[in-house]
């Protein structure tokens, strides 16, 4: 037998990282409740009429889709009578293709031409329906049935041909010839060949959106985003806002698999909307602060600008095409900068204002001077005006709230490559660490728009917490109570031992403790291995002598010492640990 | 525009709701990591070959089957050149048409019967190959146009039929015939009447495993035990056992839809897997116990029986068809004694069976009674005894942990409908709530014996988050604090009460208060209503005057009560309250 797999991209979490992804999680979800944020979740499928179009062509490409089970399940009545239903789809088949050859054979052998034509509005149209007249169908089979024959027919004329040949065109013998090789095609064609051709069709052509909206109309949520934009515009009515919501699920991605990129990976997202008070920028900043203090990295940018600035930017270049100079941007740490300026020269834009761009985005110096500097090229651009405002609030009001700009950087280069972004964007980076970016967001001012909600403002933050796991796995971060192993566990010698260790867990797991009892009749040695390979930090071995006294013996593991005690005193020692 | 809507059977949970249910999911959590459980997440996605044959031929159709989109993925290359391809497609299409018309004209004006046979091999096989010879094309390509042109010929096939009657056999002009109807065709046929045929096969036939197997290879994972069980072979050289772990994960299943049946829900699953110890068996009636006395369920009962008794009760019937006694069994709570024993008679069995087994169901006493009253009858069944005994080791391990039976109640009937259990069974069942089993689980010999490693036994339980919400709610059990709320919201007059908010808020916060500041300038009333809505328990509210005096006005929103403090002292307060 083949040993099992797990489908390409997708990972299992067992025990020791699910507890180190479990304290980024806990810490991520602490900070956003601390905040005001509430937690909500959405249903793993969302139609496919919610989630295509809002990701761009690509985005549409990697949604997951979903086959449609319910229809499999509608049909299932049909399936029980399948053998039934098979012998009438037999009787149809035959009678269609004795029809169908007469039609043929009539035109070839007479030169009768006019039944030209007949034969092709048979295997197209409805015209089948008259030759279930006198079968015994239920209409439902009856549906099922016309399909099947239709395509069926298509089959049955390329035999046709051959009928000509074999039966030598002589009318006496072609009904016997239909019926010959209508027994041998029906098992070999119909099931064999047939499935086998429609299945490299479908292999090939599942591309087809076509042929993908009439067997799927759900798709895998692909991110956090716009199903809450979904759920907000379905719960418009019973929503206060300004609606402050985390979301930490799994999305799903149809991507090529590599190093650090899955199809399958949480996403750690809150946001605010129906405000667009410039606070909610103010404490995403703290947000994200205090999620990598939590989490122990101290190292870290938070990477800041505006999408007006940008904006701004395009002005300078007297282009319309503000997306095609956002997209370039996005590449710069990727691509360089010449590769920047051949892409914008390629895209119709001046060199003169690829220039000035390039004199902004190279600009080196203090928050302060860069916003100086930026003023005195957008004195004519209101939008660029607009964007440096902002900037300057959010760093007023992270000034009122008493917190320095400590980690924060203004980078007039950070595009962000999503196009619902208006207002500030934000993107984290871990210092020193060969990782990208490891969270990121923005204010958008109409993403329910699309669901029929317009002018609902808002802004989000996100965090990747894979990204984050590989990060403090590098860095060595994460802290000895990132395990879920028990606290203590017993051993024992044999029945008796293991029977009196029964109670003495039911009194450490009274003091909340956790504890596990060794389940079978074992050696120490098997016992203890045990508890090492699991990283139990201590051991209470059971003894006949430990049973007399009532004196237990607790082995620290670590330290490799033991000492011996009364239970009480080791559910007091332990509660205090754990 | 449409308002948008969720896929039937699907739920949003919103902040209230998440509240509760987290409650639910810590709680069961912790009692598992208190006995040594520890976490697994698995893949949402499985591969098709690890689930289906596992849950029955009902659950294979209850599977969500997700569309192979890394195949749409791999071909984007190709479809970027789409407009080339189709152009090679249709090179490459003629001249297998020329070809294939050239053998069956051959065939029919020479009555050279040499040819018979070699257009049906053409169809089949992979002789197109040598179509290509002389096109340029790439060998992914030539793949896929193999593919397609083994199909098209199909339809091209049939119109060949039609040739030899319009062109009126005559050699000489029958490639300029090909050329007209090939132009036709290739828009008409193939785009329109080919995809239109080919979709209505794809939408009868769904159900089709050959079909569905070609176009999806993984399904969603539809309970938590398989993907365990496929994990453990996986990771058998990595793991120590026993192994116990938990998982606390979303299944799918497409199921009808209805009131309490969804087709996302969440299992909470402990399985022990690698011993036979019935000591498993007795935590896990001690897990039960403490996850409702942690959810304040207190009248429940935990109802056992073990397989081997039901054997022995099979036994005792005389017959073989130990499993259709189980399915009759299992249905006594929902159609009654007598609908049972019709089905039994129905199934061959006899009456004086029959009636041996219903002396036994109805047989009520104490636990000690019903076991005397059970090794009576079960002096000749070895099955029997051994049920007998464990289930009393089960008794007496509890009595062990100084742990009472109340709770627990022997239940002769109790069958569970999986067929992989082999050991004592479980279930959960709350008094007095119109609600089914809220928990259910036993032991099972070779779970993972369908993977490749047979003899590991397990044994688990699994809660219903589902219907211990519905449960909770209607019993009213959810405590206050089972609410993701702010402790405090800050409210003010204007802009500089809105930027003294600020470090307000920064100090509540570094107290570890949840707080937040309404984001906006607006009435106060607003503000208040807010707050109300999100049952915020404490306002603060900053005016000019508290600005100046630094004393904050602290309003209670429950009791109505409001008091002036210094920002120190309601941290205090508060840190203590929340």
């Amino acid at each position: 037998m083949d040993k099992p797999t797990i489908p390409k991209g997708t990972r299992d979490f067992g025990p020791a990282q699910m507890a180190k992804r479990q304290f980024i999680f806990d810490n991520i979800r602490k900070v956003f409740q601390k905040y005001g944020f509430q937690p909500l979740e959405t249903p793993t499928m969302e139609n496919l009429s919610t989630l295509t179009g809002k990701y761009g062509e690509e985005g549409d490409q990697l949604l997951f889709r979903v086959l449609d089970t319910g229809q499999f399940y509608e049909k299932l009545l049909l399936k029980v009578n399948e053998a039934e239903v098979r012998h009438k789809f037999m009787r149809g088949l035959l009678i269609v293709l004795r029809r169908t050859s007469d039609l043929i054979f009539a035109e070839f052998e007479e030169k009768d031409t006019r039944h030209s034509g007949k034969i092709q509005t048979l295997i197209e149209g409805d015209k089948f329906e008259r030759f279930f007249i006198g079968i015994d169908i239920q209409d439902a089979e009856r549906s099922l049935l016309k399909k099947f024959i239709i395509a069926e027919s298509v089959i049955t004329s390329i035999n046709l041909a051959y009928f000509f040949i074999d039966a030598g065109i002589r009318k006496d013998n072609y009904n016997q010839v239909i019926d010959h090789h209508f027994n041998q095609f029906t098992d070999n064609v119909i099931i064999k060949g047939y499935s086998k051709i429609l299945e490299n069709f479908l292999v090939s052509n599942l591309q087809s959106k076509e042929v993908a909206s009439n067997i799927s109309e759900k798709g895998l949520r692909y991110d956090l985003t716009v199903p809450f934009a979904r759920y907000v515009v379905m719960n418009r009515g019973e929503i206060t806002f300004p609606f402050k919501r985390y979301q930490i699920q799994p999305v799903w991605r149809a991507d090529r698999p590599q190093k650090g990129r899955y199809r399958e990976f949480y996403q750690c997202d809150a946001d605010v909307v129906g405000t667009d008070s410039l606070i909610c920028e103010a404490e995403i900043v703290l947000m994200i602060k205090e999620v990598f203090k939590s989490l122990g990295i101290n190292d870290f940018t938070i990477k800041i600008n505006h999408r007006a600035i940008l904006s701004g930017l395009a002005e300078l270049t007297g282009s319309q095409n503000e997306s095609s100079l956002f997209v370039a941007i996005d590449k710069l740490d990727k691509i360089g900068e010449e590769k920047v300026k051949e892409e914008l020269r390629s895209r119709g834009f001046e060199d003169e204002g690829i220039d000035s761009v390039f004199a902004i985005l190279n600009f080196e110096g203090s928050t302060p001077q860069k916003i100086d500097f930026l003023r005195s090229k957008f004195s004519n651009s209101e939008k660029g005006k607009k964007g440096i405002a902002d900037f300057e609030e959010v760093l007023s009001l992270l000034q009122s709230y008493g917190v320095t700009e400590q980690h924060v950087e203004f980078d007039i280069s950070l595009a962000r490559g999503l196009s619902y972004y208006t207002g500030c964007i934000f993107e984290v980076k871990i210092n020193n660490v060969a990782i990208g970016s490891v969270s990121g967001g923005g204010r958008y001012d109409n993403l329910t728009g699309v669901f029929g909600l317009p002018d609902v403002s808002g802004v989000g933050i996100s965090f990747g917490v894979d990204r984050l796991y590989d990060a403090m796995e590098e860095l060595s971060l994460f802290p000895k109570e990132a395990q879920a192993t028990s606290t203590v566990m017993i051993a024992h010698f044999d029945d008796a031992t293991l029977r009196y260790s029964l109670h003495v867990a039911n009194q450490l797991r009274e003091s909340g403790i956790a504890t596990e009892v060794y389940p079978d009749v074992a050696k120490l040695k098997k016992q203890l291995d045990y508890a090492n390979k699991k990283e139990i930090p201590f051991v209470i071995v059971i003894g006949s002598g430990e049973m007399e006294e009532g004196m237990l013996t607790l082995k620290n593991m670590e330290k490799g010492e033991q000492e011996k005690l009364i239970l009480k005193d080791i559910c007091l020692k332990l509660a205090v640990g754990s």
